[in-house]
């Protein structure tokens, strides 16, 4: 390259790492192509609370020409990558070619359902806003079908909810949805007894939440069990049929309402890149955060896989993914500026998840919390980290009214 | 019937007619069914905003649950009549019969296309929420097309935006969505020349608003082209196939985006009715809003035909409905107390409309206004009939942000 040449830095995926990969870049002199096949930013950690009537949809995202209308060196393009060539240093794009001098691959995951075709086809998922609207309007409608329902048997399987997988997006969708109903829907529907719904969270191992320290898995469990949430660990599903749930050990659960969250695998345009991948589909990359063989290709987030120093998977989570792309963006300098390339190092900030109103769990800087406490500090941590200064202010009156009137602000059914 | 007989009412239709019918009876000895097929009640005044990105659909949309959680008289059932029958006094919902002493069709209208199929087709309208967004997501999507196509000439194309009829729904919408593009669009899109952009309002008569005097359609006419809105009278569609607009004399106008809001006909379920129609499939009423052979059967709003004092038909919009409904809840309860019925008499409020950001056009108690002070009165007049305390506040903060800051909070593309 000459030293006139500007380098193209081509960002694919406007989540957590792709944007602030982009955001440390601001002040280097490339030019940045920031491709996504929607046109915002989703803050994918309060997606549930869209699923379960808390927030509306434009509240968890931002547009990704607003973030960055004062990051001049920066050009959005919206839409699905179809090929990546890291051969010949393009993308495929709308059917135009984008050629690149640096490459950052920061798609995130899809749901992995490990093969059981019944519950993709049948299941519920929150993966982004549409999945995630698509469950709203199922849980809010299984109430309207209850409501004139005469028989007891089909209104109880009808108010029946399955919660697959024990992570932090499966214990908090199914405390929010025991809290949905308690506080809620008992108002909204007086003449229905909503001690015929039940919230149960299928789990296949042991434990809750496996990652977080042993005071905290018993913590959620007890926090859930107050809520009423039917924990049942050591559960594996069979299969779903839209009306029936098979578990492992023959028993079966009538229910038109599963949401699975038990699992991500990479995206389909990482299928047919032709490098080395772990499981689910995830590429296999440098401690520097780069392809083997192509060290102008950076791969980051949900879509890499990366060991700790302890030899353990770095977890699909979003603050692996910021710091990654912050340690991209300075990579990417130390390219251009023919320095030495230096190994990320995952600095773990601590666990939070929360469980319904006044309740979660927290590990930070060693400390275990939960209940009231930990819930605040979730609180005040999610809005902090919510782009934009007025989804900001919005949230916080949302929640504030929510807490205060025991109200969820959107029970709109849509129709797809 | 006998004294112990509680009287059985069923509204269908959960608009401005339906609550207002409902309300009127919160107090009488009554078992009111409410039937919608949503489970919301909709601001309709304001959905043009839903399509020009400025409020979200659950800002002008309640649960109908929720407004009535206090009124223990009325039980509220989501799903689509598919039948009404006024002899056997008995209506079909969801596979069930429901038998009526007092009927409320309330039903409102649906979008005429006055036989334009090819409009029906590559069209786009403003009915419903999801019409709505159908549309927000046609005119976002139409910049990010723009955005990376290099022939001038198409994009060009893809930047014209057409609206059809010049009734409050066409100018409110094209005047908001100029704005949008010259306050916002702008900054979102710093590399795309937007005097290339256009937006056209078709009007088939002479004049646009024709309802309103003289002064306020002209008044109109001047604020819309202010706001660079090409406004062209006396021009009638001919067909459109998602590409080209042709008009009655020939011309031609290359655009993706149309938007009807042209005419309002009855809904599929009147069609059935063997009852006497008025333009449009609309019901003849007597002057107590009453069916003629079936005094138990009363039609309200859209879905009915009136005659005011001059011999002009009442005009389609929210006030006549809300009229009627109060009319109709004071007729029942004098029909069921065997006392003589009133007939209805439309008090004009005025006529308001608004044309973007500080300008508007009103009429009330007689005295004509426009420009700013019209907007004044139409930006609290509309936060004031919002349902919802919540709601209220939240729109009311929405559009302090986007009249201070130029920026409408709202730009997400959803898939359908």
């Amino acid at each position: 390259m000459n030293s006139n040449h500007i380098p193209h830095v081509v960002i694919i995926g406007a989540g957590f790492g792709g944007l602030e990969t982009a955001r440390g870049l601001a002040k280097a002199r490339v030019r940045i192509t920031l491709i996504d096949r929607h046109n915002h930013h989703l803050f994918q950690p309060l997606l549930y609370q869209v699923a379960i009537a808390g927030l509306l949809p434009s509240q968890i995202a931002q547009p990704v020409r607003t973030i960055f209308r004062k990051q001049k060196n920066l050009t959005f393009q919206m839409g699905a990558v179809s090929a990546i060539d890291v051969e010949q240093k393009y993308v495929k794009l709308n059917g135009s070619i984008i050629a690149y001098d640096y490459l950052v691959v920061a798609v995130g995951g899809r749901t992995n359902f490990f093969g059981f075709e019944s519950v993709e086809k049948y299941g519920y998922q929150l993966k982004d806003l549409e999945t995630a609207i698509k469950t709203r309007n199922q849980l809010l409608s299984m109430f309207e079908q209850a409501s004139h329902e005469a028989d007891v048997e089909k209104r109880k399987a009808l108010l029946t909810f399955v919660i697959v997988g024990g992570g932090p997006t499966g214990i908090e969708t199914a405390g929010a949805l025991a809290e949905l109903i308690s506080h809620v829907m008992k108002k909204d529907y007086p003449n229905l007894n909503l001690r015929e719904a039940q919230v149960i969270l299928l789990e296949a191992s042991a434990s809750l939440i496996s990652f977080y320290p042993a005071e905290l898995r018993e913590a959620t469990l007890r926090l859930l069990k107050n809520k009423n949430v039917d924990v049942r660990l050591n559960s594996r599903l069979e299969s779903f049929n839209g009306q029936f749930i098979k578990l492992a050990d023959g028993s079966e659960i009538e229910s038109q309402t599963l949401i699975w969250t038990a699992g991500i695998k990479a995206v389909e345009v990482l299928e047919h890149l032709n490098v080395e991948k772990a499981a689910g589909g995830r590429i296999r990359i440098t401690p520097t955060l780069q392809l083997p063989q192509h060290p102008e290709t950076f791969v980051i987030g949900d879509a890499a896989f990366l060991l700790d120093e302890k030899g353990q998977p770095l977890p699909m989570i979003s603050t692996v993914a910021i710091q990654q792309g912050a340690a991209t963006a300075k990579n990417i300098l130390k390219l251009i500026n023919r320095q030495e390339l230096g190994d990320f190092h995952y600095k773990d900030p601590g666990l939070l998840a929360t469980i319904g109103r006044n309740a979660a769990v927290a590990k930070i800087f060693g400390v275990s919390f939960s209940g009231y406490p930990a819930w605040v500090i979730w609180v005040f941590l999610h809005i902090y980290r919510i782009i934009g200064f007025r989804n900001r202010i919005i949230v916080l009156f949302n929640w504030a009214w929510d807490y205060v009137f025991y109200d969820n602000q959107v029970r709109l059914i849509t129709k797809e």
